[in-house]
């Protein structure tokens, strides 16, 4: 059964998680181009990685074709080996994919990405050229599906789902946006009805803000959605580190970013609890982004699992809210094999010289701004001093 | 080269990772039990994390044969399938890690660790014999030398040290413990004596203890060492978790074991800076156990590179010091490729809800104790309301 | 020079700080009631506090008759003392703070606030008998100016600000609201503008809310006047806690309110950033509420000394940006004699096992609403043992 | 009766609080300098705090004689009025507390501390001269008794001691020290030997350290005694910051000290904590230092009210506990009017940018020592730079 059918149905679809900050950990990846070339040059990792996405119960696999359009490919030049094309990673990307998703009942889904042509202004038809490019090789591997994906201006999102369209094949489109919408001011619920217009079926948010925040903006999608009188199913994946302090462009911005966001990272409790209110909002794709690993994803499958009445494979491994722990020899961790003691826990970080959030970077203060700020100090010191002198 | 010769030439030696924890995150295995039946039934699984961190820069590959003796399998019973025996699960474990000490240039050491029989009180022949049967499999396999490792006894780590040297094969021994010594408090300086007397080539500690603690303990096993004019190699593989406010026996007793460690991962760069002070303490087999993953070794090698004249093979995957960010788009992120950037960074939890540190469970207070106090405070209370009765 | 003179001359006027909080801590005031029979028990108390506050720089002196309206000393009842009537705490209320005025250059300012009344919905005769009562005690005593502050909902705002008007003195009026304003729904640029119809010449917000959260009220209510096209002076003041994680209804409803709010305490250089800020948002009456002590309004007076021309009393015993430390004798404490370094300190609670926030109580959680709840958790939990069950 | 007299009959003697830290902030004393030349100038602050924690419970009132000696006026010369003789602020703090102590049951005590004439290394005669200039009077007003406090070398306090006991009074001496002992590594233990053989009828700690630290430090004292079959009452007045982070030198170092302590101010709740622990050592005389307010005394007072029989005057606007919020008009405010409650809150800092630990300045970093770890990092990631470059 294809993803609409499956979503028509009510069925839950759970999404995968995020492949460039997992795989960047293992060692196949780099921070910072965030290219896939390990299609090519490692293909067991990211079958392995795949493989563990599917048991922990993922609906979908999305090839990893992140940042893998040809500009943004050239545009990494000196990282990415000259000798891989685009075309070759996009294409094992597809096998990979498929070939473990034969191994259980998944779909594979072709993604494409924002890409630098946009940023650096190129028109319509160059941008357009570059999803193209990716689109015909999905086409030829015949992928179930498609989805446009981390894109932070809507404009350009539109223009991925208008290409993907031509495809005849369902298309869903998320945006790496917050409550306060794209980067030119757009609402998430003005974002949603363009996309929708566009032709795409399933529509929502990806990576740069955590759960909270992501269903956040799902929830004013759907709003706009409602208020157009426009249908579309709702689609969610977010980060699983918590970014309470990001400001309007996400995670990327804070200081953390990419290497210190360990402190940050979602327990499997935190996901349960996304997972539900997710479903409880009236999302029915859920998934994960960035810092997302096979257990998060289980996370979803065994919160969910009273409404879709199975268990994910790797659930064999997993007790119940912890109940594994029953069996260990202290009797105090005995007693944490419950639901009451995970869902109150508040972990602590074991960081007390650090705080609990960081100011975004960023935030356009301009050099001559603060130097004019520096200038209006000094004399008031001045003045101050005089003051004090005159004072004793 | 073995163990030795690399060691006695001055050689750092990198160790691998920690397994239980990266592989239950991935879904193959039990938190509670730990046991390592994954060998047998998930073969590819246990094969990729050893790939990860063999090109992560390990030296040694550690069969993953961790609570593998027979009464533990036993033990664990209802957790593992009845038909996968200990022998299959040590043998399968020992392929595996030769296998993929084959890609590269590492050894593989065949480990035990401690056993229910001991910890129920069985007589030092029959956990002697639990010992022996792990180590028939590890001579019939040929690893390149054994580790007796996660010990809370040192009466227990002696003995199985004494039954790996039957073989003739070096041996390394590291305990699970902290400053304080071990469960019958005997200290880590005389620890160390007792297993270099009975035969240990490498002593150290695994596990238990986040980086600054055990290389604490470490150093305090060196002085033992010294002061009983006794000489071996040390060796250090600790958490890669902040646990500055566990108590005696270690994480197992933070509030947080094992399902909500999130907030407490180690960075890559925490990592650096122990593999540092790791080298200037005199420890030159330094490796990681739960938490460490394939980056955190890495990390290791990074660092320790200017001394040993290389980099791992993953580090073509990795920038120093986040290097790779210099072609970030945002001149903000641009501005974090650089050393003094992450070596300064506090890292914020993103969870201003929840503390820095936790009181550990666990710290034998009895029930009986516990009523008195309540009963001594309800007196005073009753006490107290009248004098402020009569105030009024 | 009257109020009205002073703020319609450019100046700024400097209010004084908190007297119900700061008296508990001295032993004066009950944390519950909050009422000011200390007039009359303890005047040399009430005196000295008034002069700190002088002495600091405040350029008014309000009465201290804080929740001194008839019906409130009555519905505290059993609490204060029954031979102190409201007449005479309002009476000796007047002559401390005028006598202390008179030490310095000071004004006197009569204050009323919001009434049990008005929340037990007693109708506007009756409320505005109450307000009038108080009245006639400032007429008497010819206070030089009224405020009516710490007001919930603008209606009875609106009624305190008539009665006082009848007196033909300058009126100012504070509400204590944030920027989603009253409890009512009206916003604080709503209220703003009824206030000033009703005929107050000042202003603003107190108590409730941190500096911070307090000036992004005032600033929402110019914008309400400015959109009218009403003048009033504008007047701030704040809490001295840090109140970033409290609801609609402020400090209140935090678990720290009243007894455990020492780690929120705001330093003295927090209160100099207030300062400059209100300064440059428009703010020209200055002032604070619970939690200021003297050497907070202090801050005020040295930050804007620069733009005053002068310093107060106080800061003889305090030097510019705390330079006084440049006598002492250890180098490192020495080095901290200069803006630069308190400027930037993010000072530590020295509380490892507490949050930085917590989650205000009172968010309307009815019984039935948890109840139902936690039954359909409990099934949920029924229906996920099953399928574990059947799984194993 | 005596301080002894009570002390030898088993009696409570609760102590009084800090005046330097408190008249900083009501705008009379100098951070810096610290000195008492208030009790000249602004005789009415000073009088009003006696009176403040003569109510909250304090049976002792010290003269607030801190850093009164002639040579530590004269070294801080250029912040003390020159009209003011180290007399004259001797003679009217006595006169004051002795005001203050007749209008309730306290004893006055007269004290003396460490002087820039030792740190100076002056010989023993002269800093002998400096403890006897303020002894003579103390002789002349005729205090009760005679404290030796806020002393970190034990050599110094054993000199205070010998002099003050030319007197014939009873002497109690107290040392700012923590567990680790005084500047040139005595031990608390030691210490307390010392200072008993010179004369001193009461011993303990005062300053530098939080309750818990301090009362570690007073554990180990009776430890030392006790081994030395030496008799005397303990004493502890410690402050009311928490401060777990401090190092050798206490509070001093901490990078919060003395502007930015806020967020580590003790709730009266730790007070209560503090003064039962306190009891259960054995400590009888009980009082707080720098940071304790009246409400902190009282603190004191109302916990070991069971013990004692009777409440302070303060409790009168004090309920046992909080009970005074049952008259709340919010019913989740009113919840708070308990024991339960009060006592294990976790007080959040609403600081959520800031640590809750810091690292002590001043530890011996020589400039020397950095440079050249400086120039070796500089050696190493050049070295890592090119090993990059060949990578590549």
């Amino acid at each position: 059964q294809g993803i609409l059918e499956r979503l028509d149905a009510g069925e839950i679809v759970i999404g995968d998680g995020g492949f460039v900050i997992a795989l960047e950990k293992r060692g196949y990846v780099k921070a910072g181009p965030w290219t896939p070339e390990a299609t090519v040059e490692h293909p067991e990792a990211v079958r392995q990685l795949h493989r563990e996405f599917l048991r922990a119960g993922s609906n979908v696999l999305q090839t990893f074709t992140f940042y893998a359009s040809e500009d943004k490919l050239e545009n990494r030049g000196n990282y990415v080996a000259e000798k891989i094309s685009c075309q070759k990673v996009n294409e094992a990307a597809c096998d990979i994919a498929r070939e473990v998703a034969n191994e259980g009942d998944a779909l594979v889904a072709g993604g494409v990405s924002q890409t630098p042509s946009y940023l650096s202004c190129k028109d319509k038809t160059e941008v357009k050229a570059a999803f193209r490019k990716q689109l015909e090789v999905f086409m030829k591997k015949n992928v179930d599906f498609l989805i446009a994906e981390y894109f932070e201006h809507v404009e350009e999102a539109v223009w991925a789902v208008e290409v993907l369209k031509e495809s005849g094949k369902p298309v869903a489109a998320t945006m790496c946006i917050g409550p306060e919408g794209d980067m030119h001011g757009v609402s998430p619920g003005q974002c949603a009805v363009q996309l929708v217009k566009a032709g795409a079926s399933i529509v929502g948010v990806n990576c740069h803000f955590d759960p909270e925040t992501s269903l956040e903006t799902v929830r004013l999608m759907k709003e706009g959605l409602q208020a157009a009188k426009l249908k579309a199913h709702l689609m969610c994946q977010p980060l699983a580190f918590h970014t309470p302090d990001c400001g309007k462009q996400g995670f990327i911005d804070l200081p953390e970013f990419p290497f210190g966001l360990e402190p940050r990272i979602a327990t499997r409790w935190d996901i349960q609890k996304y997972a539900r209110k997710a479903y409880d909002i009236g999302v029915r794709y859920i998934g994960g982004c960035c810092g997302f690993e096979p257990y998060h994803i289980r996370a979803i499958a065994e919160e969910l699992a009273p409404e879709r009445g199975f268990l994910p494979e790797a659930s064999e491994k997993h007790g119940n809210w912890g109940d594994n722990l029953s069996m260990h020899t202290k009797p105090w961790v005995r007693a944490r094999a419950r639901k009451e003691y995970w869902e109150n826990l508040k972990p602590a970080s074991g960081r007390p010289y650090c705080p609990s959030m960081s100011k975004p970077d960023g935030w356009g203060v301009t050099k001559g701004a603060k130097e004019l700020m520096q200038q209006k100090e000094a004399t008031t010191e001045q003045q101050l001093k005089e003051l004090f002198q005159k004072k004793k």
